[in-house]
């Protein structure tokens, strides 16, 4: 299929190269496809990662204010232990290091064994899971629920955290207390393809979309037709709503494109979502919209709300200095 | 075609309102599809705008150190004069204003019958006229060059010196010292579909690429078979090194994504410019990779360059607070 590459083995480290390149602020260590800061500070180091062709994910949160050091795999597959290893040595800076990890099992099991091998080196290594996909108990790749696009708020509190000078212990507590609170939803209208595969994963009808797919097209909960953005949003939401009681509260909303959605329809997704969110008096402290867990060019969005209180607004609006998330 | 989208007669206000209330420093008049910023400064007004389709322009170069109002017209159409004139009002704080036009026939007579119909009114109205692309000297809707990408860095450098308090002559002059020192050359792999089309506008066989495509799908400079990203980006650098001399330069890059093209995709193109300006002893004072220039889902990129002297890397480095293009 059609894509802006060379070798489709070697592009996830070109990638890399190339963000490190054009962000003045990014190391690159082509070793072990990391991605960590320049400017490392003294204080709790924050590690995330994955499959890569979810971009920004995860390297696009490197920077003040949120991840210290970013680990991608191959496309849709796992890095190995050694390499998250790697990145939890770039990333601790004496002070204990946090690993967020989204849950699918191939992640979990390798982060995990990074993080024995990285203890067994003296050092201190916390993690917490992102299980923030409302669609599906389990998944293919998964023993739980998905960890998707809430995960970015996940990075930025808890990277607000550490840049305040918290204790390993009072950053992970507040990792987990955004994790309880957060809840993402998907749909998507077109399939992705691999680099260097020449056929998609799987079909969609023409007029066809799917609720609740997974950001590797994993199922989901149900196909149908396709409908009106207010349906859509109506769908995601209520799914959202019915699994946390949001009403009264305050929330951070993020509108997440799957990569392959023109702005234009996650703007026209927005304005449903606000027009819905005022209907059950939930209100919006901040609120993003973009393309910041995808699934290389596939079509679809999600919606992700967090539920806030005091310390988690005053985190979510501290400043960050990252390619996929400044907050000025 | 699938789309996230309601009425798609409506889904340019629908988008514009979303995007105000996504971004609490915007106001939006529906009346006339203007964004604008809820805190004008006393300042020279910055208006951009051009038909719907290329988000996140306009309106998302609208804030803090960059445009004052962006007018939008339906999708690939532009405003007409009235709503332009709207919002040269609504960013006129007694300064004059800055019209910046991309060079479609189309835009040019409305914007110049917007600036005379302000001029009638007492206001102060200059503009200028982006014409960066290489690729073609005349084009469907264009006479002579078209203006596509580097329009986003006409924005930044001219909004830079509005904030600075600048004259309108002095903005206006920058403004053109910028237009005389970029170029963009792009390149699509596939076509895009206007909401409530049935049918793609173009089509591209399944292993074709064509050079030189507009944004709008106008033809380019010729069709070929698709080449690994190295090629594709020599191609494109070769044809804006010919055409105006980088040599020793100090230059702004700009990766921009059509819509549909995956961030990974983008990045690894980055590194290849990062390699061929190396080669060429072309030093990159900053740059930026990203959807900044878009046609709905096309898949597809541009390369922009910008030959900078101490003043425009000033005002390039100058924060700037916009949706889509922030600087810190």
């Amino acid at each position: 299929m059609k894509k802006l590459m060379n070798d489709p083995r070697q592009i996830v480290a070109q990638m890399l190269s190339g963000m490190s390149h054009a962000l003045p602020f990014l190391s690159f260590d082509r070793q072990h496809n990391v991605i960590y800061r320049r400017d490392m500070e003294e204080k709790v180091g924050l590690v995330s990662g994955g499959g890569a062709g979810h971009e920004p994910a995860h390297a696009g949160y490197v920077g003040r204010g949120m991840l210290d050091a970013a680990v991608a795999g191959n496309v849709f597959a796992s890095p190995g232990p050694d390499a998250i290893l790697e990145g939890i040595r770039k990333a601790d800076a004496g002070k204990g290091v946090l690993l967020i990890i989204k849950n699918y099992s191939g992640d979990v099991m390798n982060f995990q064994m990074a993080a024995e091998l990285a203890q067994m080196e003296g050092r201190e290594v916390e993690s917490v899971v992102v299980k923030d996909d409302v669609a599906v108990p389990d998944s293919t790749y998964s023993t739980g629920r998905r960890g998707i696009a809430g995960t970015v708020l996940v990075h930025k509190i808890a990277g607000a955290k550490a840049e305040s000078g918290a204790s390993l212990d009072q950053v992970k507590a507040v990792a987990e207390k955004c994790i309880s609170g957060v809840r993402t939803m998907g749909m998507a209208m077109t399939p992705c393809i691999l680099p260097g595969m020449q056929e998609v994963g799987f079909t969609l009808g023409k007029d066809e979309m799917e609720i609740g797919m997974g950001i590797h097209g994993e199922p989901g909960v149900h196909r149908q037709k396709i409908v009106p953005a207010a349906d859509v949003a109506q769908i995601l939401l209520d799914k959202i709503l019915a699994d946390l009681d949001y009403a009264g509260s305050e929330v951070a909303v993020l509108v997440n494109g799957l990569g392959g959605t023109p702005l234009m329809e996650l703007y026209v997704m927005w304005d449903e979502v606000y027009r819905i969110l005022g209907d059950r008096d939930i209100r919006i402290h901040r609120g993003w919209v973009g393309n910041y867990m995808t699934s290389l060019e596939m079509a679809g969005c999600s919606i992700t709300l967090l539920k806030l209180d005091e310390e988690l607004k005053l985190l979510l609006d501290r400043p960050s200095m990252t390619a996929a998330f400044p907050v000025a």
